[in-house]
């Protein structure tokens, strides 16, 4: 966290039990330093020092707030403090008690992987020793492969003319030594690649989340099932809009075509930086046509335009994808530049604003697998919502609008380099923030905005309609045309994504932005009240929260709660899933049970059309509230809220 | 038939009880006439006057060979002839009794198409009226379309990415009306094109023999099954080489895809010539992307290239194919200019030498569902040859040699335009003979070839050994090269197909060409013979012979008996069934029960290798006489033999 108002140096803080150090400048609280650091610290009041919640033991340099330093400070005995009020002045140890975590920790490892029991890949390779032909046994080439096959369905698998017409070559080579490429597809297996020799220890396979921001690729190691390497980049389909919509627009006025090139570019790139790098790690040569298998998640518009399908029916009324269960496709359809013989399995959508993100987020979440109640949430541009458990699952799409991902805020951006990702307001009113990347600051991505509604609401610069009340900081003014703003910070000259036009200098929050990004959360709240009434379910009922999306991992869950986007529930039941798209393509790579288990969440699954429910809109109008109109049903906000100020309806 | 020493002028020839008239140039035999109208008189001592088979009643100018006109002939009252002696000199009706009757007249019918009693068809086309999408029945295109499909394997059929992105224009063309059209594999089904409205009544498939020479499409209308049209041109490989071995040698030079490409513009041609007399004939129009499967036959070398698959190890010995059973190829993976979503289906084939041409004679001759012993001969170049009936199949093929296809023969041909095709001697020792397209002599073809050792055989120019009696014959001439050579005709002035260099002027038949031709019956016998007696059977025991090929057709069985190239049995056990390969690609294209019977002659079949058969090499010494050294072998040849002249062993 920078504190941009005044000069600092680095501290030392180290947290335990947790074992965690982090280096922070002076002026930091110790809330501030263990978000960073990753120890979860409970926060109901967003750090405004009135929930009580946060308390440390420290020893070291800390001063509470805007006092001097204290004789323990200085002696270095132990002391309880509020994180959230307790300033960095130099190093300092901090041991934060089990009654203050959130208990997220454990939550936060295991979004890293699921663990397979056993591999199962997409492709398998079988190596083979065939007798050499003689005119006794004079079997033609294809017929001796099959003959040596032990398992019966590996016997009859299919074999495309691309690989029949390598086999006389293959076989030959190393002696009648060959390793066979098999792909186990729900409609048969499928011979994808003979290689002369034994090459059973390498075989490689991609899994891809293509996000309408950012794409995200794994490469990995078939034979032991381990990720070699991560890469991501921005989907090259920005240069045409920065959301589906727009996109979807773009594509019916220049042809679906431009935007499957710009992500087959996008996603060939990261393979071949993939195959770089991995390269380079493992010392052997791994080219693209080493990648015998893909697995593809993405939301509905994302896969269409990858696999060149039209969109147009998604935008309009009943909104209706091509498919949702799309089946396996070949890598030279796309094309894709991975083995061209290999097949390409894409992760099942249900509707045209629920996709195979959505569902792997589920596989990922293992919420398929359980008797309890969970409530899965992707706060992405729509806010999709998953609610059920072993036996069903209904979900929807909130239509959350763009406000978390940069769009309709004046000061919004992507979380990419530059964005404000977290924001607090000290008791003095200074601003505090962090930047990804720990640049000068370009905008304010969701979490910041977030974190920065929790902040005004709890400081009380904006009422609980979200209107900022001029007088409350020296930090709010009028703007010429008559709405107010609050500034967070100057712009640095970092360059955004998307040109923008004139950048504006300052980075300002505006009423109107205030009110684009209450209509989101409401939407995204009521998404989940909605689903769970009309099951006749209540947010308690719930056993836990699953948020999903590269977005969730940096989210506030407390500051959520504050605003109401999140509901009020105990934290022990949010759990974070990190990105469950990327994770469940991943999963349906390595494992046939994840892909059937993907396949049955496909069938149990109900879409649950908000936009034709009455329900909906009123829970909406009431949920546009800070954090509701509704205040009982956020007691925790409720407690720490000054009420003769905020309690007004 | 024409004379080529004597002027002549026309006269009709009527044939009774088969109805059918022809004229014919003055000097024309009665049983010539016969031939060429196709009335089968039977002739064991091949015309040669001394086997009395050929006895017909005749009414008119006819005067018995060498002799003044009688007084019956005079006095237009019926007598019995000889056909082989009559000569026609005017007029004449002709009563052919059934005693003088070779007795494959219904069979010549039969060969034109295996009736079939269902069609079910490669592909079959599903006419849909999909309910409209509402926001209460969102289901995405695919499965609305899935849905209406009543029948349960179709609802799962599989789907390619080309075809699925025509989806969301085409059900939306035709106000939700929609034709698909679903291929049935051995793998399951497979939506290969879906269109607006309903298109159910047109279809169209195509029928195609690969043949080495001549290659054959036919377009076929798959509602009804009817041949539209029948469509054949030279395959445009034979610039590459004549025969299958100097194909291969060229491709492993210059790379197969130098075949593939030249087949794949000979079957295009083929195709669009068949779209455009198709479209005449109907007044619809027919595109070649209208044309949605494929079934292909050929030998495997044909079917190599055909595919791009690589043809080098089919020529060294063990002789391996890449593969026999082919799997179903897509059209654009190789690709021919048909629907490119379509599906080829490719006749298997047994061994390097025995195809798919083969196992489709089998399908077309209907042996494998006879309890009946059959023996099924393709004269081609290599001379195959399958043994069995309903419960077991033998085949071998017999490396014959190109003699019958115009290779190894110093007039030979192929039979082309310009190939005499017929032959006889008369008494007299004047050379009659027939070209087809009745144009000037360029060579002899396979027919010719047999037609011209039996007769050369039956008048006693040449002896049992095949060896030219100088003094028998005025035709008979010395050449330079000491060897001696039959005087056949001047050579016309058409262009032969390949340019053999300076084109000698006459067309005569020398020594060595007799000893090719002995070599090539006499292993196509022995081939024959061995199968048999492999099994301890012997030609008795078979119920039918049977004659594939387009060759077959105009093949002269009791001439080819004659030189022992077919075995002496009952002429009624023959049969032709003229191009089995084309037929029994039409039946696998209209039929899925035909699809499932050949894979069961696949499945059937046991490939017997001649080239390591003691026995065979045996035989086929025995076979180099004329007709056989064991003379008993060939009763009715023995029967009309000069004793004193021909039995010299
Ligand atoms: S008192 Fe520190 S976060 Fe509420
Ligand atoms: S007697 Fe006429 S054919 Fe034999």
């Amino acid at each position: 966290m920078v504190s941009e108002d005044k000069p600092v140096s680095i501290c030392r803080v180290h947290f335990d039990p947790d074992g965690v150090s982090i280096d922070v400048p002076t002026g930091t609280t110790l809330l501030e330093a263990a978000q960073r650091a990753g120890v979860p610290i409970d926060s109901v009041c967003g750090g405004a020092g009135r929930c009580g919640r946060c308390k440390v033991r420290v020893t070291g340099s800390v001063s509470v707030s805007g006092e001097e330093p204290s004789p323990e400070s200085r002696s270095g005995k132990p002391r309880m403090v509020l994180a959230c009020m307790g300033t960095i002045t130099g190093d300092v140890n901090v041991h934060v008690p089990e009654s203050s975590r959130i208990g997220i920790h454990q939550i936060l490892e295991a979004s890293e992987h699921v663990e397979l029991k056993a591999l199962s890949p997409l492709v398998r390779k079988v190596h083979l020793h065939l007798p050499k032909p003689t005119l006794e046994d004079n079997l033609s080439d294809l017929d001796r492969i099959r003959r040596s096959l032990l398992n019966a369905e590996d016997r009859s698998a299919k074999i495309g003319l691309p690989v029949l017409r390598t086999i006389p070559r293959v076989v030959r080579e190393k002696d009648w030594e060959i390793t066979l490429s098999i792909a186990e597809t729900t409609v048969g297996k499928r011979i994808v690649k003979i290689e002369p020799g034994d090459t059973t220890d390498s075989m490689y396979g991609i899994a891809v989340d293509i996000g309408t921001t950012t794409v995200v690729l794994r490469l990995i190691d078939m034979v032991t099932g381990k990720t070699l390497t991560t890469e991501s980049t921005y989907n090259k389909q920005i240069v045409c809009g920065e959301d589906v919509l727009t996109r979807i627009f773009y594509a019916e006025e220049h042809g679906t075509s431009t935007m499957t090139k710009l992500i087959i570019q996008t996603i060939d790139f990261l393979i071949s930086e993939a195959c770089e790098h991995a390269s380079k790690l493992t010392g052997k040569k791994i080219r693209p046509t080493d990648i015998l298998s893909a697995s593809i998640s993405g939301n509905p518009a994302m896969i269409h335009f990858f696999l060149m399908l039209d969109t147009s029916n998604m935008r309009l009324e009943p909104y209706i994808p091509v498919a949702n269960l799309i089946p396996f496709v070949h890598a030279d359809d796309i094309p894709l530049n991975i083995n061209p013989n290999s097949l390409v399995y894409i992760c099942p959508g249900r509707a045209s604003y629920i996709g195979g993100d959505v569902l792997a987020d589920v596989l990922a979440s293992g919420m398929h697998l359980s008797k309890k109640l969970s409530l899965l949430i992707d706060v992405g541009t729509n806010g999709e919502v998953v609610l059920g458990n072993k036996d069903w699952m209904v979900c929807c799409s909130c239509s959350a609008g763009p406000a978390f991902e940069g769009g309709e805020v004046s000061c919004g951006m992507r979380a990419m380099q530059g964005a404000i990702d977290r924001i607090s307001i000290t008791r003095s009113g200074d601003v505090r923030f962090h930047t990804i990347g720990d640049v000068e600051p370009l905008g304010i991505c969701g979490s910041g905005l977030i974190d920065l509604i929790s902040e005004l609401f709890v400081h009380d610069y904006i009422d609980r309609r979200g209107v900022l009340n001029p007088t409350a900081s020296k930090r709010i003014r009028k703007l010429e045309s008559g709405e107010s703003a609050f500034y967070i910070a100057h712009r640095g000259k970092g360059k955004l994504v998307k040109d923008w036009g004139e950048q504006p200098t300052e980075i300002l929050i505006t009423d109107t932005d205030i009110q684009n990004i209450l209509r989101t959360k409401a939407a995204i709240y009521s998404g989940c009240s909605v689903l769970l009434k009309s099951l006749e379910y209540d947010f308690e009922d719930v056993s836990q929260v699953i948020i999903a999306g590269g977005f969730g991992r940096y989210l506030n869950i407390r500051k959520a709660i504050t605003i109401g986007l999140l509901p009020d529930i105990d934290l022990k039941k949010y759990r974070f899933i990190g990105n469950g798209a990327l994770e469940g393509a991943r999963l349906t790579l390595l494992s046939s049970q994840k892909r059937n288990e993907i396949l049955d969440i496909y069938r149990k699954m109900t879409y649950f059309e908000l936009s034709v429910s009455a329900l909906f809109f009123e829970e909406f109008s009431s949920a546009l509230f800070l954090p509701h109109t509704d205040i009982e049903r956020f007691p925790s906000v409720k407690s720490f809220l000054n009420k003769e100020h905020h309690d007004e309806r």
